[in-house]
């Protein structure tokens, strides 16, 4: 089995109140995407940098096992992204964003690539997710992710995007917005309508809710005496989700709640560190160990009266 | 067994941005906690109302079985507070509080009340739950709540009574004033070597962490089609909580959680309409069954690769 993945792999500049600015760290979508599934399954990475991307970076993918045949290297510069984390750390502002190289991208897929059976459409153009849709013959499952760019400007190429997806992942506020709705049951049921037959909404530090036929799902937040720096950790849950649905391949609603939990332990690892360093060593056990964790952190016997 | 309540017996106002203003609602800490208590432990509720307080509030306590031999009748009016939630419906702000008769509230306990094993001081002045504690000969269990005000300008007194309380229950804002920390887990460690033994931190929508001995358990908010009105949510979940340890007996770690999810329970019910409106008819049935959802919402089997 394989994982493909579409995004964006850019240069971070992050600043957070405990530890100031950081430049150029390695960021983006599919970067912390690919590196998160590869612990576990095969994957590819469809996406493009710039001449300055730096080798070490190209190196660390291959380090971790990622497949960057699909790593397109364009003339001028990387895709970069700029944010400020506030005291909270979770809320942020944007600083600046230069698309540079990522303008121009169109997902070419190899033939090999073209059969990939899982496949996360990254946050990008509805567009570009709809060639890359257009390429893969019979996936197993599509998931993606989107943002209040596209819900806003680019709404009916994304619902065209969203009747082809089996998981959609995107965050509250995405949620309430792509619904029309104040509250999130109710989108939930509104956005299943469009499309997607599970929903996962990200809510940060509250954790991640899956809705399916099954019912409602909450992953916790893994409560962490440091959190570092925040990016990467939606991008990172997807990877942990959608890898472990592709290595176990059982889509079933009781294996999708174990897929949240390995998503949602990931996601607490990435937060630990800036960029991807938390994922330059980590181990398949210190996942399941976290795993564990989760589930005493919402365990309990029946209540009685 | 008995529970003992002190707090505030309020007329609120509440504005939300679906149903608009709601005028002198029946409101108030001991009024939530005592009729959530009562559903399955006598309770006795001490506080103080003005002339002004309609006959058919106490009556409601009455009827849902509170004891209110310490219910206090004070010339003046009654204590009022007026609020304004926000599109999220859980931001709010305050847009008026007005003292009144509790500005004079003195709570004297009879020699039987003196006698209570489980005591909930609910957000007073810290003084006034010095002088309760004070009164109580032995109580098996005293659990605890404070704001904002008094953290900032009473500190001394209610560092004494940190010393002497069981479980503190306060709000994720005020244990990071509290512990002077940004981070919640670190918080909990500050704020536990005060005193408490067990410390609930209350996230609202996103439900609240126990922080004991065990680890920490994580009661998520139950999702909801509707949120109707939030006020008392917290003083809904110390009832339930407080009133299920002294219903069971059993002050374990075990049972703590079980106490967190029925107190999580018993908060969903209280939002799903205005003032107290929702404990009216409630059922033990209809609070179990919710449990039982609670479980449904959390559950997976053991992640494994």
């Amino acid at each position: 089995m394989s994982v493909l993945v579409v995004g964006s792999v850019a240069l971070d500049s992050v600043e957070t109140p405990l530890d100031g600015m950081h430049e150029d760290l390695l960021g983006g979508s599919a970067s912390f995407f690919s590196v998160v599934s590869s612990l576990i399954v095969p994957t590819r990475l469809v996406a493009v940098v710039g001449a300055d991307f730096p080798e070490e970076h190209v190196e660390l993918f291959r380090s971790r096992g990622v497949d960057i045949e699909g790593l397109q290297h364009a003339e001028g510069r990387t895709f970069r992204w700029k944010g400020r984390y506030l005291k909270d750390m979770v809320g942020r502002e944007t600083l600046d964003t230069q698309l540079n190289v990522f303008e121009q991208f169109k997902p070419q897929l190899s033939e090999a690539y073209r059969d990939s059976e899982y496949l996360f459409l990254a946050n990008i153009h509805p567009a570009l997710q709809l060639q890359v849709l257009e390429q893969v013959r019979s996936p197993k499952l599509v998931a993606c992710d989107t943002m209040n760019l596209w819900i806003d400007t680019e709404r009916d190429a994304l619902t065209k995007v969203l009747q082809r997806v089996g998981i959609l992942l995107i965050n509250d506020e995405e949620a309430l917005m792509l619904s029309g709705t104040g509250n999130l049951v109710k989108a939930a049921a509104a956005i299943r309508a469009m499309g997607p037959k599970q929903l996962v909404i990200k809510r940060g530090d509250a954790g991640a809710l899956l809705f399916d036929d099954a019912g409602i799902f909450w992953s916790p937040a893994y409560p962490l005496e440091s959190v570092v720096d925040p990016t990467g950790a939606g991008d990172s849950f997807a990877g942990g989700l959608v890898s472990y649905l592709a290595h176990t391949g059982d889509l079933g609603p009781a294996n999708l709640r174990r897929a949240m939990v390995y998503g949602g332990a990931i996601a607490s690892f990435c937060v630990e560190a800036f960029s991807l360093d938390r994922f330059r060593q980590l181990s398949k056990d210190e996942v399941l160990t976290r795993c564990e964790g989760f589930n005493s952190l919402v365990s309990f016997e029946p209540v009685k009266l």
